[in-house]
């Protein structure tokens, strides 16, 4: 079992109100994978420029995380300059230099396009199409998009929809792609344009599952001082994937139980800058993670009149 | 086992993107009422005017709800009138009168005060200390507010916060009285002034139990088609006290089954408008939906990687 992630590996300069920094290892390749190969083999399939630093590269290099597919070009690396609002809810972007990332054009390994997982994060939908043509047989894809491209490239993303297992998006994409603003309802719209399972990121009002009428909720896990939300959404894509595919998974409860593994580890991402904090996670602080949200949504059934 | 309920009973005149409503019954204790009586006998003291109509009395009157302390006295009832927005989640206010509740002054009878389970809707914080003050003994003891309170009458909200047993309030009336715009710490600072446990409505994005570090959440039921919000709350309320009082509960497990039950029957009034739906709600009906609602939260635990 093994994922491939074709994504963006960044340099993010981030402002919070708890602190800045400048140049940081970013982009949801690196989130993805440093989540993911807490339970699987991860390739990431990826570009950077002459000017990626070596300590970062060192950040990316760790246990199950194949870095074969990070090309190296000349130019520089991508770069995102956001500053967040004093909530953490809100985030400006400052600044967005694609530099090499607007040529990447993706193509995979033999050994990529037999991994069991494919995850398409937010790059132009008709790269991410191209990639899904490549892949051979995998068990589960699942795609990420952003409002830039649900504006401009619409129906390449319906196209990608209906391909895919497992839609990926926030709240606001949802809606914005279903044109109504009632999640419920948005998620029905997308069903019948073609979309099989739909997860939800809710940011801090936790995430949902909507596949068809089987609905799942998990709350986020309540942190009172988080630090740098950057990534929480790819590092979610990443527990949630990196469970399923290890675990081989297609019951509902997996995916639910997934779900809650994405949560946790989304949680452990915002309480740090960069990614570092995940890569350096054990198994014994991600299962207590895990056990401290299943805690939060814990209610055995118990009838509700005397008989 | 009784609860009585100190609040409005209001006639309320609603615009909502799929109708309206005009001098509809309303209220805090109405809503409250008529979804507690599900579980046990609930007493209401509240005020109304001589034009209160007389099938506004018939809709309140159901098994188990005591109108003896529904006072009728010169003057207009209270009325109230909003327009909610798009989306259901934001609403004006298009007028307030307050007439005959201006001069409101709960006295409670004998038996109102022995009550088993008091709850102290929206009205004068110090109206609600003195109520407080009345009863004798109760086992629960809960309390509401609103911004406008919180502004202009803090002193009284953090002395009644420390007498009660619960304090229920929305998510922006916690932030509001504990001036922290994040929910986990505001929790906290709210707990450090003396509040035991937190039930904390989040309309949409369902109900968190913050009891210091014991926290849990229920999700909203998801309902593609809501119509009207208003009394939500209250029915939550109404629904979470009326389970707490006919199990006498006092184990954290009964209180997270009581916000489930609060939880089904606030989706049920959202329903319809006015709380005609709730007092002809069946007890099937509550038990599916509450079954439904704990579906949506269900995630058995299960080893993370392989042993």
């Amino acid at each position: 079992m093994s994922i491939v992630v074709v994504g963006s590996v960044a340099l993010d300069t981030i402002y919070t109100p708890r602190g800045s920094v400048e140049d940081a290892l970013g982009g949801s390749a690196s989130y993805f994978a440093l989540a993911a190969r807490h339970f699987t083999d991860v390739h990431i399939v990826a570009v950077v420029g002459e000017d990626f630093p070596a300590e970062h590269r060192k950040l990316l290099t760790a246990d199950r995380v194949h870095l074969g597919g990070l090309e190296t070009v000349p130019g520089k690396t991508f770069r995102w300059a956001g500053e967040y609002t004093d909530d953490l809810n809100g985030r400006k972007t400052l600044a967005t230099e694609l530099n090499v990332f607007e040529t990447f054009h993706p193509t995979l390994t033999p050994e990529q396009r037999k991994c069991s997982t494919v995850f398409l994060a937010n790059i132009d939908p008709e790269l991410q199409l191209e990639v899904l043509s490549q892949v051979e047989n995998p068990r589960l894809t699942v795609f990420d998009t952003m409002n830039y491209w649900i504006a401009s490239k619409r129906d390449a993303l319906i196209e990608l929809m209906r391909r895919v297992d497992v839609v990926l998006l926030n709240d606001e994409e949802v809606k914005l792609l279903a044109g109504d603003w009632s999640l419920p309802r948005a998620a029905r719209k997308l069903h019948e344009l073609g979309a099989k399972r739909l997860v939800i990121k809710k940011s801090e009002h936790g995430a949902a599952l909507f596949d068809h009428d089987d609905r799942f909720f998990t709350p986020a896990f309540a942190l009172e001082n988080p630090l740098d939300p950057t990534g929480a959404g790819d590092t979610f894509a990443g527990g949630f994937l990196g469970y399923l595919d290890a675990t081989g998974g297609t019951h509902p409860m997996q995916f639910r139980r997934a779900m809650v593994v994405g949560t946790a580890l989304a949680s452990i991402a915002v309480e740090g800058f960069s990614p570092a904090l995940l890569k350096d996670a054990t198994r014994a602080t991600i299962a207590r993670r895990v056990d401290a949200v299943l805690q939060t949504m814990h209610c055995p059934p118990e009838p509700l009149w005397p008989a």
